[in-house]
């Protein structure tokens, strides 16, 4: 069995928590783990790492490679695919089951499930039933939800149904009756024979197969194809389809609402991610944050703090975070686009302070990882050891820094740092000139194919 | 016309805007000048900055030190009486007065009053007043608020009533009968006859009237009175007292409702100090941040973010945050004690980060100040200036640091950070060691006088 891990979410609805180059896919809030770890971790319940295939968009194509490091697990290089755009599901599940025949599970990254034993057996039924049929699983509704699709399942096969329609997010009204008349939660995960989707994506959507039979370069490819979801452009238009019903916990994590549905909450219906809040006459609220929160006499809140932007809204609402999201975007906000930590192919940095003429970052550089030779035009650098040994290559001589040591490198000077060590390496970086933006750099070498 | 401002109010209730060591007088959240400031700006309307007098805790003399350099305002240094304990504002009033002969206008320097006419005209009647009678200022009241305490006014005199009963803070249906009945807001400021003050304090209050007479020592003064309010000790019990209304916009700055009442609002209610939040909406709310703030369908909320602690109130319920921090102390939380930033008598220093061995400081040395000549057992540190010009002395050497320019100090050698310019000295400091806390110092000289 294949397993296919759709990674390519902007998850714009949970900011700040998520950003655009951060989205909910890979923000670490349960257990350490991301999402995008956690579907992994499904995955590798049946299948081997070199059956395990990724697309998601090349933006987070080292937010991925980071994620698998983390967890030791190694996927062969040509089973990750990187979109140049994002087109939807349809291009991204079509790309890889062109290119590789088998029988996939494909599975979401940004949603949060339970395995037990009847998601186990869902999977093996799934297997069966793709023989036949393009198979999507359906959760069993716990309560009328109006913030997903409802699949209407008809004909009863062996362990499943054909589908009769699927229907968009309803009303109340409308989820009530879906609810009663046994119509199930559209989960976004299938299980699709290469063979069967490939030839129903021929006959269904020839703009896409076609771009793919035409282009040999994916950027062209991705150029020529409109943004389409595999729900849309397949699922709703075909004959084959099957649906497996599924009784588990499960969560699409659209929004802080769905996210405060899923998590534990203690005895006031409080559901908190970091330090325990000091608290009076508080309740059913979500408190995000990494710092001591106090409340007084509030109710039915989501809390959600970030080292710079601070989300309150009515537990119910978070849906409109898209429009808080939107308002930001337009005047170009950057707190939109990234935290105040960025990542790097080499690591992360975090800016501490931003000053007039300075910035101080912590920058911290992975075992084996170097960044580029560089220089600045407008900056100098000082760098601070605090943890682990830097290696420094400036101005033609190579030293070594073991924490509490320190250099300084003028502007215009070529420099490079790397991590030789076995352990994380962390910096301090400050920084002083009248120009200290990320674009006064000149690569002359990079690790990463950077200009 | 003498002065005499009371500085010495701990403000626990604006937790986390203020803390222990940085009490609400000194915070600067109005047009930039702390409360402190302003109550010294009016004190100056009538009095010639030698006879403005201060008496406050001695824990807070570098606080007042500084406010008074911010305004250019020298106070002789006699005038400045620092108290060893906080014993409210009867042992406070009377170690100024007995010491100091004439008529002295007493502000409290934690309110915020409007400046018109008729306050200068008040304090012009008060003086008059004060010839017979301990004076106090009662505000008209603007609604039957139960958050302050009363004053019922009986015989009129020229500008001015006798007073004939002091209030205290009542329940609504209370208030409303004061407020039907002319009764005034005690508003804290008073205007005393040092003779008469103390004349009515050695026949009310003997027991502090006599250990001022009894020690010399100020220490043993304070050890052997009780905590005692200028109202309870003095003016609920003498015949000699009268008021005089006054109309004018006034808050005693107790919790963030009467903060949110006096502050100016938009067209939604909303009251902001900070960055202009996004907000979809929301009503009524009182934001006070130093970064993004973003609201959803919340109203009736005080958030107020600081950099390691939010608060999160219904309006209405703020006068609850004493037991927030409460419930803190009890916990030991320094939190309630300090700011990230803490200030000592040469500026001030930021905590921007702590790690594993490390520390990140931003430090702030005022022109012509210097820090102690130190050194640190367990820890070595670097500087890299960042603005302004540094003279550093260090293993009996001394050099002058530029902004971009950066020293090394190892553990062990004695050193000092002098600002010698005219600017404000900014140092970025990087300590690297096993024991990061304040106590790993040791001074061999301080220009300040501390161990």
């Amino acid at each position: 069995m294949k397993t296919l891990i759709l990674a390519g979410g902007k998850g714009t609805r949970l900011w700040p928590l998520s950003r655009e180059l951060m989205p909910k896919q890979f923000i670490k809030i349960f257990d350490g783990l991301s999402l995008f770890q956690k579907t992994l971790q499904r995955a590798l319940i049946f299948s081997k790492p070199e059956d395990i295939f990724i697309v998601a968009n090349r933006e987070y194509k080292f937010r991925i490679l980071d994620d698998l490091r983390d967890l030791n697990v190694e996927i062969p290089k040509e089973n990750i695919f990187l979109e140049p755009q994002a087109k939807s599901t349809l291009p991204a599940i079509f790309w890889v089951l062109r290119n590789n025949s088998g029988k996939f599970a494909i599975l979401p990254s940004d949603h949060l499930i339970e395995i037990n034993e009847e998601y186990r057996n869902a999977f093996i039924t799934a297997e069966k039933l793709s023989e036949k049929f393009l198979v999507t699983f359906g959760i069993k509704p716990t309560k009328p939800h109006t913030g997903y699709g409802y699949i209407k399942p008809s004909e009863k096969l062996e362990n499943g149904y054909i589908v009769d329609e699927f229907k968009e997010k309803p009303d109340l009204e409308k989820a009530k009756e879906f609810v009663e008349k046994g119509y199930l939660w559209n989960s976004g995960m299938f299980f699709f024979d290469s063979k069967i989707f490939v030839e129903e994506v021929r006959k269904l959507a020839p703009e896409v197969f076609r771009a793919f039979e035409t282009h040999a370069d994916i950027e062209e490819v991705y150029s020529n194809i409109p943004e389409l979801s595999v729900d849309f452009g397949i699922l709703e238009k075909s004959k084959k389809v099957a649906v497996v019903p599924l009784s588990v916990k499960w969560s699409d994590m659209g929004s802080f609402d769905s996210l405060y549905e899923i998590f534990e909450k203690d005895e006031n219906g409080n559901a908190v991610i970091g330090e325990k809040p000091v608290s009076i006459s508080s309740k059913n609220n979500l408190i995000v944050a990494q710092k001591l929160v106090a409340t007084i006499g509030v109710e039915n809140l989501i809390i959600v703090d970030t080292e710079d932007a601070l989300l309150i809204s009515k537990l119910g609402e978070s849906e409109k975070v898209k429009d808080i999201y939107k308002a930001l975007s337009a005047k170009n906000d950057r707190r939109v686009v990234i935290h105040r930590t960025a990542y790097r192919p080499w690591g992360s940095y975090t800016v501490l302070e931003e000053g007039e003429r300075y910035k101080i970052k912590r920058i911290t550089i992975k075992p084996g990882k170097r960044l580029s030779l560089q220089r600045h035009y407008h900056r100098s650098e000082h760098w601070v050891v605090v943890k682990g040994t830097a290696r420094v290559y400036y101005g033609g001589k190579e030293t070594l820094l073991r924490p509490g040591e320190s250099t300084f490198i003028p502007a215009g000077i070529l420099h490079r740092l790397e991590n030789p060590g076995k352990v994380d390496l962390e910096v301090i970086e400050t920084q002083i000139g009248e120009y200290l933006e990320e674009d006064d750099i000149e690569r002359l070498d990079d690790d990463y194919g950077r200009d």
